[in-house]
């Protein structure tokens, strides 16, 4: 909320003309997933009254101006109670949905799709609907909101996040990581407001939990607040309460899933179904709901329309601050996404590469590259699971972030991988932030679904994931990811880059703060990695290329990623030895390889030439880019021992190598 | 612990010997780890003392017989501290591992891995070391124990679960889900010792965390109690607290990490790297510690390999009892792991079903199987997290298990797939139990690395992954699983099965339940689908066969799984019907077809034919079975629209395939 928010709220509606208001959205919500046959009418009528009462007490946002900087951020972690969504949006006043998209509800081309898509419509700020996952990005919203507020000041950056969730998102493990998160972090400008409807799919709640949820968040150093969710008073008490405390607010709104179908509210029956033909009838009925389906009667429309003039004034007053601050060019140049050039930096660090040629591992290359990368980049703001140490997330420009110092850039975010990511993509979602944050490959799983959400939602979220296979040694089978490089490949619209060298991941580090639309993963090795790339031509920008031309005639070419490329130099060199031209592709990333034109895959991988895939990892996809040739991997898990002895173990060697290649060429 | 353990306790040694014993724990663990240059002293020199007196007085245990159906289990949650659990095994006298397995800890081949894995040895009851799974596998381990309870009394059954974990298995989202579940099921067997040493990886645990850990436990129903974790009367009385209360308990026991390190214990500097040469002398020193590495003072280990005399007696009279139990035949054939033919049944039911040709959702048509298999084999106990509806797994002859009847062969798991999927394991590994459990298959991300753990431990878990693709249809991206079934496949020995009709699905039931060592997957539509099978012998058992047979020249063999074969042999259809003779393989298992020798494997799909795969689902890795044949799937984010328009929309229609095969052919 905006320093002059408080007076501006006086001219709040009077609670008598919440009621019509809220049956609009329970309305619409019921006839929509009745038009679809297919949908959540249960929680958009739980919680119609609370969303009334906030939007008109409580949310800063302007309709006209949806990607506003300052707005409060509203976040519907249930997202499968997106018609309450729907509603709220054509209600008040915002260009999209229209009536025309509401009545299409979850069809084909309608941007009112079965869970709100951040890229279907300006005004959801996130996509939800896997549970949990909302309400944990909405602490990163929070996040970058004190992170912006300490470097811009009240003036330019003071706002609220404000959250609907349901008891899903609550009993999710992503929870507990998230609101630890932000308990730590004294995220007071965070508001939950829980629909405690005491219902689940299955049925009542108590069928699978017996948790007192306020004594939890308590722990979790969390102020909470209880009310009748149906009852305007007590709603407006608790709101106003949950914004004024110094902590995290948790609002507990005692509601009745379903609220105004007479004979279906209250009962799990509501929550994912149709009501039917004669449930809307009789809720109509029990509403007073005399309007046709789809049509909100001028009266109510109007009180919902009315809505948008404070927050249309409070962003007035805040553009006028923002053009007479000497940082309003900065803050709009962050809220742009476009990161200040650092061509010259990463330019002259490459280059000091070239000549010296470091054999270190490529956690290590990338901690370098960060070096540079934070000291140009301000909006860069890392932070790592636990693994500070071993992740090398931290940087000399990158001080801790803590409820004492928001202005610091490194986030210590605990054994919490998956609220680590899905924070992170509410940062990257927020703006004005990019955000990179590490652990360890093999915990990817921990945190996969969010990795495939800031995928979905096109947020520039940048994974720093090191001790990337058996490189990692004596920590064994559960700590060495064999499947997951491969597996991240089969997300789409993910960047999966596995440098080989310094250079490499110099290169792969620009690339990733360079993708505007689209997160990236670093897979990066424990070991130390010679240098294997000598020149400043950026050349992993096609996502593969040749690193070594054959040179005795053609007649394999050896494709390998991070680790295993100087196994493939090493099985080149022994073959020319013998009289073997061998090409070595290095492949750092094959879905930018796998955009270039068809002409420049065809030159590096022709169809008539054996070709040898090299990764310490599972086989399974590399057949793609080798068709019949070889493909040299680990198809098992890993095991406990030093990691040369592994890589000998595994066959990972040229020594081992060579010979495969010989027989296959009749050598 | 058995009836008679109360009386038997009061053998227990005198708490002035308790010291010695638990400095051996200190001095091994310290000198494996400099030994390795690699590992973790802090947790097991700062446990040591509470390990000892829980090994001393409450723990029942024989190391004759490690695998004894009622002993107590002990999970080590804090897998990095391997060393604890590996110099408890050697201490008390198991077979393995040896002092010469303890020289080689984290070596190749040495069953002291740096993580403890289940199937090196014996004694370890589960593999942990992904952070919060062992004490989640605990619950499950809980919970068979319980179930097997209710069914054979506590004559029979009758044990606890103890379990050591540290911050990050406390701070891991998995933790709130494991804990939820087992407060609401009064898992009063179960007993968690939290090494509460105020340390994580990257310094003081309040870098990153507020909690009040007690207080959260307390909301999810637990017992907690405190104890000064060097001081043995102290902790005595918190375990004897712990074992007797009603309630599953959490034993907070405050510790020093490294204890007996004089300059580096409580620092976060002794938790994962070697003392050093420096710190190991006055470590002996300090403690008084004269022997030399690797050497335990005779009457220091007299003192722990007395204590297996207990559990002898115990298990002795244990056995007696089973002798005499009308039940003791099918409890040991449960515990082995084998269960009762249903081949009988199954066979009938697949008989009727290739009579009776049902268009059913192969989710519908998991039900169908899984009331034939729940009425034939007792031990199945099946689960939802949350999605009992959904899933179809509740049978007539799986009445809800819950704190009020352990009886109970279906368990809300509630809205925790991780947690299901830990437990799931827990149980597998209890033995007695076959577990399997429902979310949607998109959510297998929520417990990949759980899922992954199966693989690893060999246990039998089957996943019940329902709404399997874009036919789910409106709930849209967030929810259809585009890459999931290929990321799967990526994870070594786990069986990912996709069934096409009811028949596929029964014969997919039948054989991920005799997998004794390995778990499945089934990946099951929402949608209905036809009945493409019409024989019954059981075809699906290769992995992959020919449905369907050229009748023209051969000129294409189509390979589909699940809900595509149905569009495959349509496309076949289309082809013959001009002339071009099609295959049409079904594929419900490309594991078992990759078991399959050259000769089947090259019969079925033979290099010199065009080759075109159908699946609703990412591309990548399909090249492995159709070479540069066509791949027909889906490589981006589904949408939100009814399921028979996204199928057209994404191009999986015979309409639209045909055309591509054709091109392809040149016709």
């Amino acid at each position: 909320m905006s320093p002059s928010a408080a007076s501006e709220s006086t001219a709040r509606l009077p609670a008598d003309r919440y009621a019509p208001m809220a049956n609009a959205i329970r309305a619409l919500a019921m006839d929509a997933v009745q038009a679809a046959n297919s949908g959540h009418p249960g929680m958009p009528m739980g919680m119609a009254d609370v969303a009334t009462v906030l939007f008109a007490e409580q949310l800063s946002f302007d309709p006209k101006a949806p990607k506003w900087p300052d707005r409060d951020r509203f976040v519907l972690s249930a997202g499968h109670g997106s018609m309450l969504l729907y509603a709220l949006l054509y209600l008040t006043g915002y260009e999209a949905p229209t009536i025309d998209d509401i009545r299409n509800f979850r069809q084909l081309h309608s941007p009112c799709a079965g869970h709100p898509e951040n890229f279907e419509l300006a005004g959801v700020e996130c996509t939800t609907g896997p549970l949990g996952q909302g309400l944990a990005m909405a602490v990163g919203m929070a996040i970058a909101e004190r992170h912006l507020n300490a470097g811009f000041g009240n003036d330019l950056v003071d706002h609220n996040t404000w959250v609907i969730a349901g008891d899903g998102c609550l009993m999710e493990g992503i929870n507990h990581e998230a609101i630890g998160l932000a308990g730590t972090l004294r995220l007071g400008h965070l508001n939950v407001l829980w629909d405690d409807n005491h219902i689940t799919i299955d049925g009542d709640t108590d069928l699978s939990t017996c948790e007192d949820i306020l004594g939890r968040y308590q722990a979790a150093g969390w102020h909470t607040v209880s009310c009748d969710g149906h009852h305007y008073g007590e709603i407006s008490r608790a709101l106003a309460e949950a914004a004024a405390d110094p902590r995290p607010s948790l609002v507990a709104c005692r509601t009745i899933i379903g609220k105004g179908a007479p004979n279906k509210q209250g009962s799990h029956s509501v929550h994912g179904s149709p009501l039917g033909a004669d449930e809307i009838a009789a809720t109509r009925e029990f509403l007073g709901w005399t309007a046709a389906p789809f049509d909100v009667p001028g009266a109510i429309l109007a009180d919902w329309r009315s809505l948008s003039a404070k927050g249309a004034e409070t962003r007035a007053k805040w553009e006028a601050r923002l053009a007479a601050s000497a940082q309003g060019g900065e803050l709009t140049r962050r809220m742009d996404g476009g990161p200040p050039s650092q061509s010259q930096e990463v330019g002259s660090y490459i280059s000091a590469l070239a000549a010296d040629k470091p054999k270190v591992a490529t956690r290590k290359s990338s901690e370098m590259a960060l070096e540079v990368l934070t000291a140009a980049i301000p909006e860069l703001v890392g932070g790592s699971a636990d693994l500070t140490g071993s992740n090398l997330t931290k940087t000399k420009s990158t001080p801790t972030f803590s409820a004492n110092d928001y202005a610091g850039r490194h986030i210590h975010y605990g054994i919490r991988e998956f609220g680590m990511a899905a924070a992170m993509n509410g940062m990257a979602l927020h703006g004005g932030v990019i955000p990179y944050g590490g652990t360890f490959l093999v915990f990817s799983d921990y945190c996969r679904n969010a990795i495939r959400m800031s995928a979905i939602q096109h947020a520039r979220v940048i994974y720093v994931l090191t001790h990337d296979s058996i490189g990692l040694g004596e920590d064994g089978p559960t700590h060495q990811p064999i499947e997951h490089v491969m597996s991240l490949r089969t997300i789409p619209d993910l960047l999966v880059f596995r440098p080989a060298d310094a250079i490499e991941t110099a290169e792969a580090w620009t690339m990733a703060i360079a993708q505007k639309d689209r997160p990236s993963v670093l897979a990066l090795s424990r070991q130390n990695l010679p240098a294997v790339r000598f020149d400043t031509e950026f050349r992993s920008a096609k996502g593969a290329y040749r690193l070594k031309a054959a040179e005795a005639a053609r007649q394999v070419i050896l494709v390998a990623t991070g680790s295993e490329v100087e196994i493939a130099m090493a099985s080149a060199a022994a073959l020319e030895a013998e009289g073997i031209g061998a090409d070595v592709v290095s492949a750092p990333c094959l879905e930018l390889f796998d955009e270039q034109d068809a002409a420049y895959r065809a030159d590096l991988l022709p169809a008539d030439v054996l070709k040898v895939s090299i990764e310490a990892g599972v086989t399974l996809g590399w057949q793609k880019y080798v068709g019949d040739g070889l493909t040299i991997g680990i198809d098992r898990f890993g095991a406990s021992a030093p990691a040369d002895q592994l890589y000998d173990y595994f066959g990972l060697t040229a020594g081992k190598i060579v010979p495969q290649i010989k027989a296959r060429l009749g050598r």
